[in-house]
């Protein structure tokens, strides 16, 4: 009988933030793998290491490029469809031999998360369980203290990597809005901002609820580069109650 | 010494689902209070339950409504705020005497969370920490099997007590949508996708990760009332990868 691919969301960063659930399978996992830029532990990873299975076998899947490439680009699309070729057959060769497998997420695997892509090759050929996971803003907007969503209003989650007019056309009539993926955008980001007199209410999270991770006002940010590991936050407006 | 308020996001439903800080700080709290409908065991406090110090005071919050009110309606706002204003009150007695308490929230606090409402009473007066928690749409798009937002799509989470007019306007423009809090809106919703072309690409799930939970096209879904725990998903435009 063949294994099954559990695709475990691991959280923000916090190690304490696994859920019970991904715990336990990552506990019991005989093998266990995750995406990771080259020469970086991988976020999930670090995440992982506390409940790791000690006897259990790893599975890097190292991306091929270092540098963004557009999504656009027909190369990037090509490339990137053979790299998760690859890693769900590397993924399938364990489970065909009967060994159960933990891919491992940061956040949560279904939000942004590389998982997807290995999920869509695996899912009619094998068992596949997903366990959500605490997403990046959920523990960013709990380490700044900053209630996001009230009543009825609307969330707009963002890539920062979208172009100019678009970002400003959402963020013109958003509630709460998030912006992901922020690294060397920031500076981008903050000229919008300010344009849409938004910069007063927006908050900047590095590396939330990670050793180090910090939660301010924009308006008190440099424009240095952002490192991956950073969004900005635009709470909703409370009403009165 | 006064005590510290955790505000602790317990997940969708499945007490699995508690991250592993939750369920510590559930374990050692010697006061634990949370929302309820009247005559409801209040979703937080089962979620909470395998988790529970046994010997912990227990403090129910009932809401002085059972059916919706328009959150404009000026009654609403002020017997709400009274309500919120007392709940603060009595968990401040508690901190005074140095106990430390846990306000129990489903999925994420910060999301569409009550806790917001005394949370804002009482972090300038208190310690106060914020666990972030698994989103219900999160465990949704999981147990649906659903991969979400894919690369530079935009996420739009939208409550259903919305005017219909608002609604399609964010839906016609959305890549990936949530509509929270459906309930005895399900109809009307239904005909605002219809009109837009999205019911073939939008799930309903109802109790996700909770028992009988179920995940369904919505086109499969009758327009028999939805319960309060159900949502819908559209997700995002998967581009070939
Ligand atoms: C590819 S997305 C993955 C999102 C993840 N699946 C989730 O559920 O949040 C990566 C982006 O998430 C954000 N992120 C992830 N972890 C973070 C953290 N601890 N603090 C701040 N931002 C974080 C950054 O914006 C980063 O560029
Ligand atoms: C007041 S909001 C609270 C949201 C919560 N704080 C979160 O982070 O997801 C309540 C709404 O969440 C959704 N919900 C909560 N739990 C759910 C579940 N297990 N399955 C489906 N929907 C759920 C429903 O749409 C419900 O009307």
């Amino acid at each position: 009988m063949s294994g099954a691919l559990h695709i475990l969301g691991l959280g923000p960063g916090d190690p304490e933030l696994v859920s019970l659930k991904a715990a336990r399978l990552l506990g019991s996992a005989p093998v266990f793998c995750f995406f990771a830029k080259r020469g970086r532990t991988g976020h999930a990873r670090a995440i992982a290491t506390p409940h790791l299975n000690p006897a259990a076998e790893e599975l890097r899947f190292d991306y091929p490029f270092t540098t963004d490439l557009s999504v656009e680009d027909p190369r990037y699309l090509i490339e990137m469809g053979a790299f998760y070729d690859r890693c769900a057959e590397t993924i399938a060769a364990h489970l065909d031999a009967g060994r159960d497998v933990a891919l491992l997420c940061e956040g949560d695997p279904f939000l942004y998360g590389s998982a997807m892509y290995p999920f869509d090759r695996l899912r009619h050929r094998y068992r596949v369980e997903v366990v959500p996971g605490i997403t990046a803003m959920s523990g960013c907007w709990s380490q700044a203290q900053a209630p996001m969503v009230h009543g009825d209003d609307i969330l707009t989650v963002l890539p920062a990597t979208l172009d100019s007019d678009s970002l400003a056309a959402r963020l013109r009539t958003a509630d709460a809005a998030v912006i992901m993926k922020l690294g060397r955008h920031l500076p981008r980001l903050r000229g919008i901002l300010n344009t849409l007199g938004l910069t007063g209410r927006a908050l900047y999270v590095e590396r939330g609820t990670m050793p180090g991770g910090q939660a301010v006002p924009l308006a008190a940010r440099d424009d240095s580069p952002a490192p991956y590991f950073s969004l900005l936050l635009i709470p909703g407006r409370q009403r009165p109650r």
